[in-house]
């Protein structure tokens, strides 16, 4: 075992100067000025400026969603157009010009469309019992005191509440001595891990643990049915850790042998293919690449990154229609924000700003592009893969002028 | 649909600036030299400086370990211990200061320990016939060419091949009309995307068409069951695309007691209830938030961002033993490289360097260092929700110092 | 080619006999009068007579339940006790002793408690659209027609109706060009897949297909998603095709050694391995061996056996507490029935009378033993399975006088 | 608790009659001769006599398979076709004669092509240790020891192995401070779960633990990632428990027509609806409703009927191929028997005897009897819901003279 030092982790120029120093760093990742994320982490030291490529446009027709009170169900308002250029923070030659492609290939299609079904996030509280008896006892007297625990929430009786998490509907699962009790909130524009945390301590402490008939034995603010950070087919089939987007376009049969240089034939098969091995192998998705261009727009708006694996769970679809291959992605659990946490650094504003999505009343939008925008790539990616032997999918790997 | 204006892909000064002007970017993301980017992503237009904290030590025993020849078998070739400094991109506050009580309680424990299992990435090729007949006995036919395949690679008889990734297995899967044929290799210090690509690619085209038996209608690089950026079942349990890595460490009662709060009691009714509520929600992973470490250090050292999501599939135990409580995590595929793609760019090769993690050689060291950063993140998070209450868990939520 | 002879398949006993003697079928299996099984199956031409133990006592205390009208909450209307011996079609040396050992174990601990959770049998129809924008259309659309429906289907409008099945609740599922509809019925002591077959036919064609605001390509009566016959985690999870049962018991530590030849710590560690094994591999359920149990009392009382994968998804636990070790499995989708069917034989009405279970109002009462025999099961063979090196349940396997 | 009458286990005619007598049991059930019956079960009480229609002709071609020596690979060593009439023991009504069609409609386009792909039975032990390092240290030293233990077996050092159970592969899973070690075999015309036991108990106990170079906590004979009677993702994949076997057919248009009352277009539109309804709730299987089929093939023939479910894991195709729609389905892990346990019962041989599938040599063409009977189901299943509104599917649930 190392003698061990002190590890300054206050963020003060001196203590950062220390690090920096203790470490040996210097050049790109400690010359920038670190004052602006000073309240982003603890121990701060430096920086990681990835590279940002902005392609474009994406023509999109997007929907316009309001929560109708209080039931929490998202109204579709009414639908507009748009022309919108992606930024993708990424160091994978080959990304930017192939999700531009798709992005090609759908406006000579008439532009992609989009689609929001659902908002929800979700946090589980678990409470364990001595017996299955006290669990499903405690089920059934939880299960009718929502409308108490929403009033409860509204009239604020403890510090540190968020009125913006928002509780919808609670659900609970009995399985052996313990009773999962999960609280389904929308969040306004932020995805809201950090409200609905305290909102969901204080429902537990102060009205559940108060009231209820049986008492636990241990309580825990988590455990494990919620959906953060790891996937789930709970998460997965019905949504409820983010919005639940669908991005479409009917590819027509001229801009996928222009543009994409293959045949809505070549595509289909390729579909049967990659949806049975996808079964086959046990993937729960089933698309190709969607979370790469999640994790480039992830990274340069400031979103959870560690949330990249869960949003990119999705299903995608491709079926012969009138007019050419109407082609779509369903993003079950999309994270999303465009306030709070990283969203308020410069750069994430910045980034957030260039599409029209930066502050409040802007996360369906910004939804509606994330997913439009993986839905580009899920096309050009599918297409060169598609061309015979998958041919300009090799190319792209071995010509593309990326790093190596 | 709006007028299109041609967009330039090019990545010289001048075609940068042009992008930069007609989106009207300005500050910190277009402020720093974008120069040593250029090879990154074709229609760079600005950075995304993520900030980064630095925490540690991390105390560790290390294996060391080398691929025997020619199977590729992994072998332990010894084991020393390291104290290492951790750089984690991040805007989520609270993630560092966690992390580092986590590797605190182990260090005062004894250290982690820390094993890598296997090392494989896969390319899986489909070929799709007419009938289940031909698959069958295409199947049959490719199932004893691995011999031959390994030394035409190694013949280097067409251009572009890579000598870096080695084939080591193939493996074949009928499922109706369509065989999948899944190539296994190793790739040094690289993820080896690219390379596995081209050798595939060139497998598929020069080999296989070549000699088989039966003329397949379509041939793919890839039909899904490649494991790659999306999580399945296969790749969870047996690896195959990336390391399989575990860290381990026995925590004292005395650590869990001064160090996390908690006791080791209030640490197994945790992981009772959190691994029945995967296992009830359908989670594929028994973890808490593997995916916050693992994102951190991949964003720092220029890795693929798009596989934080397979790279978090994780494994972890807790089982009381003589001495303490073992806790473990095991990643099946973490997809790390000290070689090649981002790694190659400035900031990454500083943060590289920090742990002594950049270049040839390195690649085994860094995915055990990953490990125990994850491990680090999971004890006090995990330590955090086992409070009565989860209280530290909500303060963490409540009080800490992040953006909001 | 063979030439084809044309093959009766009417159940008068010429037709029959005609069968059996083109088949030179003689001995056991023609032997019986076949006149009582006339309607069962077309093509009726024997029986396999499956042998059958009886096996008890299982202390239990059960729970007595109602639907709520009309939201068809299942309420808990008292508890009470009873002691049954269970019939077991097997041919599987060693079940029947085993299963009473657990019994014994469980009696010997206060005998079983069971809880029954939820009821509900699914439709799920599909509507396939052109796009994306249709479906979702739709879905908004009828995701508000829920008690026009059920007062549709109340008022008899159609001929052939079942009003045993009474929808409780529609749920739609959006992807890509398609909507699922989740028609979710409660259907009596039946299991009910005709009743909610033909009504949920009607449904689409007389009501939805006339009122919908956009023409579908193709209506479907099911399209997968409604959980028949093959596992599921919608299922596994949530219920909803079948009854959710839970038995549980607590052993205590004097059973556990008298009865089981094992202890608490064993039956821990084990249980660890176990779910641990089952995460690893890919199971579903955590559970030993639950559909031995269930396959025996399904053929036995005329259940429908093709049922047994589905009905035996497990979920077990156990936990140390005080007075012993809870012990417990959830079966979320046991697919059993009193009337209808199968139920209806004489040699199944015969064992349904065993148990008390036979006709009307019995339902919630046969699936409460059914789970309490599974429990019992498990509870023997994880003890056998938990002696040092199993030599218990390789013991089982080697001296038992099964058949070889 | 109830006074406990002392619950006779033994066969022979007076115990037998006693319980019968004791329990009131009269009729069918009892009048039979259970002499029969005395070695397959304790407490032999009466029968379950299942009715079993009898239908075909199912045209086939079939693979003839031998296992080489001794890596035990699967070979095939030649094709004949033939025609055999099912026994289906069954009682829903409306299953037989819709077998019957789709075999009329494989028929009419030519019959059935089957293929056998792999078999081998697994037995997963488990062994505990106090640490990761240690279950590493043991899964290294293991792995290199396959020829050892084979040997071993081969000289039949202790008494009870089985010499038809031969081991064949061996892997090792390490997860925390455990490691699961899963023995592959063959097994011959059996199912093999005992002799399996048996081998592995031995090897466990005699070989294992006497060389080991670190001593186990616990040694578990099977700690769940043996895939006995739960459905998990391994065994789906690739097999391993059972016979991975694939029918096909290739159904032409007109037979499509004229028998199954659809078009290609129809079931393609079906087959899309179908498989992303699958993937969609969560289900591993992509088919149906292969469990009916399976269920019914197996309680005639004496199989284990609890390994229903694991048997009908099946994933179906279907393709646009020239001269129709290539139709499939693989199961792989289909766990049939002609020799041991249920099969030698009386009426099981008959019904065996029926397809001549009775005794040794016969268990691959026994495997690939049942998949041609399950994708007739499928094919015929698949229609009647493919016409308008799935019209044919509700007729069949409404009309059909099944017990209601």
């Amino acid at each position: 075992m190392s003698a061990r030092i002190r590890w300054p982790r206050r963020n003060d120029p001196k203590s950062i100067r220390a690090r920096q120093q203790t470490l040996g760093l210097e050049g790109v990742v400690v010359e920038q000025d670190l004052e602006p994320y000073a309240r982003a982490t603890e121990a701060l030291t430096g920086v990681a400026p990835v590279p940002v490529a902005v392609v474009g446009p994406l023509e999109m027709e997007l929907g316009h969603y309001e929560l109708e009170e209080p039931a929490g169900a998202l109204m579709e308002r009414g639908r507009t157009s748009d022309s919108v250029y992606v930024p993708l923070a990424n160091t994978e030659g080959g990304l930017s010009i192939s999700l531009a492609r798709g992005a090609r290939a759908a406006t000579e299609s008439g532009g992609f469309k989009t689609h929001v079904l659902r908002d929800r996030v979700t946090r589980a509280s678990a409470f364990l019992f001595e017996s299955t008896l006290e669990a499903a006892t405690f089920a059934r007297w939880i299960e009718t005191r929502l409308r108490e625990m929403q009033d409860w929430l509204a009239g604020a009786p403890v510090e540190g509440l968020s009125r913006h998490a928002k509780l919808r509907e609670i659900e609970t699962h009995v399985v052996g001595p313990m009773c999962h009790l999960l609280y389904a909130y929308t969040t306004g524009d932020a995805v809201g891990m950090n409200m609905i945390t305290r909102n969901s301590y204080a429902l537990n402490q102060a009205f559940v643990l108060e009231h209820s008939p049986v008492k636990p034995r241990r309580v825990y603010l988590e455990g494990n049915m919620g959906g953060d950070k790891k996937i789930s087919h709970r998460y997965f089939e019905g949504g409820g850790h983010g919005k639940t987007v669908i991005a479409e376009t009917t590819l027509t049969d001229e801009a996928i042998q222009r543009v994409l240089k293959t045949s809505a034939e070549e595509l289909l098969d390729l579909t049967f293919v990659g949806t049975h091995g996808a079964v086959a192998s046990g993937m729960q998705s089933v698309a190709f690449t969607p979370a790469t261009a999640i994790a480039a727009m992830f990274i340069a708006t400031g979103q959870d990154v560690g949330m990249v694996g869960t949003s990119s769970m999705a299903h995608g679809t491709a079926l012969r229609v009138d007019g050419g291959l109407n082609v779509s992605i369903r993003l079950p659990g999309l994270e999303v924000a465009t306030i709070g946490g990283g969203t308020t650094l410069p750069y994430a504003r910045a980034w957030l700003g260039l599409i029209d999505c930066e502050g409040p009343g802007k996360v369906y939008r910004f939804a509606q592009i994330v997913a439009a925008a993986t839905l580009s790539l899920e096309i050009s990616a599918s297409a060169a893969m598609a061309t015979a032997g998958s041919e300009n999918f090799y190319k792209a790997h071995f010509e593309r002028g990326g790093l190596r």
